[in-house]
């Protein structure tokens, strides 16, 4: 009689990628680390669900189906004949998996408000160096790999590139969880035609057309969902609750707020001070999550601050700025105007108006010159950049940065 | 020249059904006010997300879901020469879209921890009709059809019965957010085949297989994932850890909670109280939502009360207790032994033994009997109940409830 | 520089799987070889896109599905602790390959026509046999599994049992292209809980509920779709075309046919002289495909002989039989009163009648218990029969078997 | 008591659109006219599945799908104010049904080798006309829109322009087909963006991205499908294969063909004398479908003429030529060398190497910038080509045409 029972929580279910398997018991004791679970308590995509309600997925998932398409990346280009160590295999799923560690609560709300002068990579490297720690070193090539230093540079770029495997994840489990199904890219058939030439990663050339698409369904979710006006509109109110939050907490000791947002508010941590501070910073900064922000904003609605009440029912009960986008930076006169009609309006004084009327700008590219290239492999041997091999796109419009400026304003003026 | 600009906002993208259009602008009234907008911060399956971590759905999501199968319900019973009035379709649409608007964070955690006396059914109740008063009394026939005082039957049946909207969109998302395929059921044939006899809903004799499908498909998704042995022993544990807090909170004042958690803390709501506090309960109730759990979880982590301490960790950090199932309830020694095991590692006192180990039980059946039965309508215009009609059911094996018992223990012990 | 190209031909882009590779040079010459591609010119279907537009999928889709289902499961049967030698699982994949090799136009039509002595197996099993001379011998052991002579009995449990990958493939294929998505399966669920005992295939307990569902989507497709009444309407039209052709083609040679036609007008094939003529029946059967059947009978419809003229352009132009079902047999009279109206309408004589108004019946069990069982494996090592584990299968009902009567007659009739 | 059947026929499941209703009952009696049955019997796409073996749909599917489309868009129309009557909407319908109905088998492998000298736009005419005389002058408005002599232009460009229904139906179906997920297209975002200014179709700014994304993954389909370099071989093949045949009945009158098919091999239809002799025209043209291509094809394997015989049981059991593609025309001596291996290796003679070694040309652009361009609608009310509005297209990328050179030569050679 044969009968072996496996450990089944090491096959994780996903709907976007079916069945996952963790592929080893190191790697499956990162997954069960605290710093790791956190993940799951933060949304992947912060207050999209606020346009698009689907979108509630977590970093947690993103971090797992990243590193699922790194297992199937390695495992075709190993059958195009290329040595790839179990060890590398491991260190390049590791270094996929804790590449979005140090993601704060709703993306970048924390960066633009109360920490501004750090940003989530720089902790994502405080945390992994400490997580190396806790491990005793087992995390060193995963590093290695994850900063560029190791000779297989294909390794990093299927970590970190314009073709990595945190984009195919995310742009596929976005769309998913979106609903916008244009958005669709064939992941599987980009990794079949992975390979690596002279240690650098290329795409053979009978994929050049799922590149494109790629590239185009890449600019199509920045466009109708990250970037979509009324997710700015929403992402620039948590910043200013936080602002705001931040603020009051100057004078008012008894603002309700969780440790870590606290230390936050008092400590004003620069790049200079980050690594003198690095354990204080890691404790407070890891312990925070979206529900953190959500339940102290429903607290702060009842404050008597009048600014930080307002902010926070808008924010909670989704009451978003208007916004208007336009190509051009918008004119003094216009942003001059809304501000006199907000004042007769609301009567907030000088000081406060910022918070309700403001610009800013955002900007993308589909495709950069200057970061790693997305490479393309002939039949001859000879390797071209995508930019050139396309007969479509050509570098001046492809890596056209296109910048748009946006005019944020409360609902209540016209 | 023709131009008109419409509401975009009234199209939904859900990645489910596609786009969902809000029917009326009183309906997308009730869609803005904040007692519906919390459901955004609701999941829709609680703790499930820590066995299928895609399952990160809110409730809101599938308030607009039922609501939109209701809208297709409709419009095909009416192509069958059946009159239903603009107004009883939009009072049947706000009373699925309100069904579930009483529940409390992760499901029925409250119910079974700090508020054991009354149902998230009672808050509906008491929330529909606040929201009737705020409306003026637009809600009169929604709220007649949800509680079936309408003499169109078929009406309360598409809300609540045992093939209702409700039922379709949750089987459809869940297995959807879950990536259990074989949950998916044909909720577009069915709808296809629903007709009205006797102002009843039937079933048209073409759809007995779908219905069959439908039955089975929700008995699986109960077994392998609302009563998953892992889901549950998460649920357990969130249970246990707000029977602790609301116990410290008996002593210590400060104990960290917002004023929603520290009211049911302080008051014990009885169904014969609940009308005379009515209003404190619906403020306090309708502020919480599964952020404030987790936040004061994690904060009570750090507590001095070892018992809170180490459930709150246990949550957080997804330590869950160890679970069996079995059909028999577990003999007394079993448990005992346990204990006693327990005991001596982690020296407890017989008094908070019971955090950590405990028996309970859970039931299911596919059909029931005795509620609103599944009328299958034959071409001769003659109806049959279901497990008259299946060759494959029969009573005596769809309505047998199925129950299991479980244990749960630490993970420490073998 | 490294670079190895690799021969892309062997990875085949599947809708319902994804990328198929191919996993050995011998199996790729086995898809090669014109038996095998004949199958590219088979429906899986026949007739059911008359009601189903969707589903014109090939015989040969489905093979080469089976056959990357027989890999999944081994593969994972090994993960298990099983050892399969390549041998095995490449003599496996040979024998699911080859199942339906033997599989004559319209599936059953011919054998319902004019072939009625031997069945599409008896064909398979000499087609089996004339590859492995070709293959000199290499088929062996593909042979021994695909007629349960091997010891490992669970190899040809995965080919031909109720639960083989022959099942779960073409339920989750027929369930995509006919669009009845409630047919859907969790084959990836099933597979993963695929182990063996004694040789023997088992489920592991937690799979129950997807056998369940497995066995009820099957059930559903068989009613909903293969035994579709509009379908069966189709298939037996079919039939009667090509009787009829065989009655005329036994007075006029001229009849237009293909030679592989021709030769089963003119010879009577019964199990008997199978083996006797099996070269002649092999080359003219192997010849024969979906094609030559519409093509004839698109000739046929100007025939002279007004029943094969009528019968063509009604398969032709889609002008099927009304049909009626029931769960009893048709009383005379009720035939009697059809056949009667149909003389007066149509002129037709005694003899002819029959080919216009027939009756007929099928049938289908959900499972059978005389078949290789479902057998489910318990964390204690025990195995049970499904019928036995399920809490709502009972033999009784599930075994079953559910057969329906049908009468065909014109459709000018009332 | 209320119970009214309804016609079920009326309503189509399809795998890739859902349910689709037929709207009316005219369209329902075109539907079951046999010129449009018979396209139940040609491939949307030919040999394609030679490649892609899930591409086995109709033209059937396709056409019904685009209705489906032409239904939704109406809808939508009339959403943003604008009045289309019934009438109008119906022969909208009937114009994207019909748009096809001249297609000959295996796309246009009879054009490009047994009748050259028109197309199958010609013969869609012919029969439209045909279909208008039989339905008594009811196609009169249909007929109208599809030859853009309506004053609604945007009926027409629903039928055909850059953007059509008949556009968004076949990526979407073709990549559904295929599995090539990428080619999924936006089709129910487009449709909700269309709007008419001054009776032309103009998609709103929001939509721009989709749009983007549709000519891309447009694109991919042209060069990842349609003109993928083996499906290129296989339907030269077949026009070879044809080509002989027509050869090879000059002198043999017994060769085996269908009579419409000897009928194209004894007649030269020029675009002259196609109006004299329509009626013969479409009483064989009609009769052809792809079952007769390969019916006969399987025949002519034993014919005689070796050529003939070669190249049929190339077709049929899939032996393609081998095919390279560049961006150059070949040069001379490139072919030459091809000729001299191939007549040493197989004994040609200069006449027949035609059929076996060849060179052709194929050329695709994203969009053009001379047909019906897509108009962009900003919310001031201006409009602006796609090629104006898009910051990443521009004229001279998208438009450019992008040529290739194809040589084919027999597999045995290097």
């Amino acid at each position: 009689m044969k009968y072996t029972p496996v450990n089944k929580r090491k096959i994780i279910n996903d709907p976007v990628h079916g069945f996952i398997k963790i592929p080893s018991t190191f790697i499956y004791d990162i997954i069960e680390h605290p710093a790791f679970q956190r993940l799951r308590r933060i949304k992947q995509l912060g207050l999209t669900s606020y346009v698009y309600p689907g979108a509630t997925h977590s970093r947690f998932q993103h971090a797992l189906g990243a590193a699922h398409l790194m297992g199937m990346a390695i495992q075709n280009i190993r059958l195009k004949g290329l040595k790839i160590t179990e060890k590398e295999a491991e260190a390049a799923t590791i270094a996929i998996l804790l590449h979005d560690i140090g993601h704060g609560p709703f993306s970048h709300a924390l960066e633009q408000s109360i920490i501004e002068n750090f940003s989530h990579e720089d902790v994502s490297r405080l945390l992994m160096d400490k997580l190396n720690e806790e491990f005793k070193g087992k995390l060193d090539l995963a590093l290695k790999i994850f900063s560029n230093k190791y000779h297989k540079k294909f390794l990093h770029q299927l970590v970190s590139s314009q073709l990595d495997m945190d984009r195919l994840d995310y742009l596929k489990r976005d769309s998913f969880y979106t609903g916008v199904s244009e958005g669709v890219i064939g992941s599987d058939r980009i990794i079949k035609m992975l390979n690596v030439v002279d240690d650098n990663l290329v795409v053979e050339a009978k994929g050049i057309y799922s590149i494109e698409d790629f590239l185009i369904a890449r600019r199509l979710m920045f466009w109708q969902v990250y970037l979509h006006k009324t997710v700015l509109a929403a992402e620039n109110l948590v910043a200013r609750v936080l602002q705001r939050a931040k603020y009051v907490a100057g004078h008012d000791n008894n603002l309700f707020a969780v440790n870590g947002l606290k230390y936050f508010f008092k400590n004003n941590i620069t790049r200079k001070n980050l690594y003198s501070k690095k354990e204080d910073i890691i404790s407070n900064f890891v312990n925070l999550d979206d529900n953190d922000i959500i339940t102290s904003t429903k607290v702060w609605i009842n404050h008597p601050d009048k600014v930080l009440s307002i902010l926070s029912d808008n924010l909670i009960n989704r009451k978003l700025p208007k916004i208007i986008m336009q190509d051009q930076p918008f004119a003094k006169n216009v942003i001059d105007r809304k501000i006199k009609e907000s004042i007769r309006t609301h009567n907030w004084n000088d000081e406060d108006i910022g918070y309700f009327i403001f610009t800013g700008s955002i900007s993308n590219k589909a495709y950069s010159e200057l970061d790693d290239k997305i490479k393309i492999l002939y039949n001859t041997g000879e390797t071209r950049d995508i930019v050139d091999a396309s007969d479509i796109f050509n570098v001046s419009v492809l890596s056209k940065i296109v910048k748009k400026y946006f005019l944020c304003y409360p609902g209540s003026l016209l």
